[in-house]
């Protein structure tokens, strides 16, 4: 017997699609009903094993479903949220993969089609899992295999509701860590945000007339500044806060790097590349 | 007919063993012989079809060469070439695949053992080519296909030598560009050296209790992080003041950034993710 009778999934994309192709092939749901703005997109989605079927009508999608994920870019999730949650049967719970969650959350705690909708539950996820393809072409079903979902309980969140997403992810083969919205934003500012902002400005400052110089290294460190600049402006936008604290410390160590180097105190700068690659090797490849 | 009659590699690791593994392949010498300390290791390259034979007495292995390779750590080329120039035969061309150049190529051009044989000749070279595995065990003959070679030529380089050491590579696959050592050091502190330096800090800067937080982003952008320190040492510090000029470069490019996503100038940061997204995609994957 499945965990669910029926998961819409919003926005069809490589996670919409990699989580409706791992909860159909483990039998998580009787059915995964695909939504989104493209028949076309869709229908290669449905032939590629990713969802049951498709719909552009999104009244029609969530009907039948008691789970519904929000898989579309961070500054959408609020909007479709409150304008879904009125549609949803009782008993249904929302939760979404976006990359950032404090304002997401807080806002829709806050939000008036939310609050008065006792029987529908939200909770937040961020399955931290993802590929340099896009699309649910590249879905795969084990993309959630052994990665970290965080899901993020507010104060407001119904605990039966997050014991079920939590369950959910971990249906799909993730390992659940639970965290508050700030403490998870805080965190992936870190190990996310900084990250692709440091591979953007690399990229970004080598001359075009160099590109032909460059090799592996350059092109496994700018790797994800070939990703789509609107889903990283809307990341950066709503997690301005914590983005701004992680640059900072980010350019005091590199301030030290540089002094050091430029002092001929070897022994400090050659500490940070000794550094670097101990925690490199702690993540493996 | 091949090119060289014999091919001496110094330190058969992923470049040495590459270049002996393509050579022999391609037929563009009749035979390869492996110099090392490792007598275990050379057997092992041996096997794995990169050398025809191996040695740990270098003035053996040179003996009957035309062309050298000298593939050892940058700091260990110069005292290497200054050893071996006077045993060399008359005709021998020597090459290198350091990472820096400039102080390489002006020390042995002034050095007295390089200069009193006139009949030897040394033309530096740096084969754009790597891998995150190192060692001969992980050695590819296709590693310099479609792959830049800077050769680089100084005022004393014998033309004809440079020519050789060019064809050299292009047999090998490699597409060959010529610059001056002071060129090439600007250039691939920028491509190379600079990259490092931001996946090292990168990696260093993440707290250990936060790596669990690490998805494919991080992993790309700090993967060459987990390259030899003692490595990495030796080309920073041969090339000091072109890796501070580009870290003082991408020091001002990051304090704009910062102080544009600061102020709410988000004209200003998203441009410069678009700019990062345009050079990376130039590069392809």
């Amino acid at each position: 017997m499945a965990d669910f009778r029926q998961i819409a999934i919003l926005g069809v994309g490589l996670i919409g699609g990699s989580i409706g192709l791992a909860a159909l092939k483990r039998k998580i749901a009787d059915k995964v009903v695909g939504i989104g703005r493209n028949a076309d997109r869709l229908a290669r989605a449905q032939r590629h094993g990713c969802i049951s079927e498709g719909t552009t009508d999104w009244q029609a999608g969530i009907r039948e479903a008691d789970l519904i994920v929000v898989c579309s870019p961070v500054e959408s999730i609020i909007p479709l949220v409150e304008q879904l949650v009125p549609f949803c049967q009782p008993g249904t719970i929302i939760t979404d993969a976006g990359s950032t969650k404090q304002t997401i959350i807080e806002t829709l705690h806050a939000s008036e089609s939310v609050r008065c909708r006792k029987d529908v539950y939200f909770v937040g996820s961020h399955p931290m899992a993802g590929s340099d393809k896009s699309g649910a072409d590249h879905a795969q079903a084990d993309l959630f295999d052994n990665r970290v979902t965080i899901v993020t309980p507010a104060p407001e969140t119904d605990r039966t509701a997050q014991a079920n997403v939590r369950k959910f992810w971990e249906s799909l083969g993730s390992r659940v860590l639970e965290m508050s919205p700030a403490e998870h934003d805080a965190a992936v500012a870190i190990t996310s945000h900084l990250p692709h902002v440091m591979a953007s400005l690399l990229a970004a400052s080598t001359p075009e007339s160099l590109l032909e110089l460059t090799a592996t290294g350059w092109a496994d460190t700018t790797r994800v500044a070939a990703g789509d600049v609107e889903l990283w402006r809307q990341i950066v936008s709503t997690n301005r806060g914590h983005v701004l604290q992680s640059l900072t410390n980010f350019e005091k160590l590199l301030a030290a790097f540089r002094a050091s180097l430029e002092a001929g105190q070897d022994e400090h700068w050659i500490k940070l590349l000794e550094q670097g690659k101990h925690h490199r090797d702690i993540v493996g490849s």
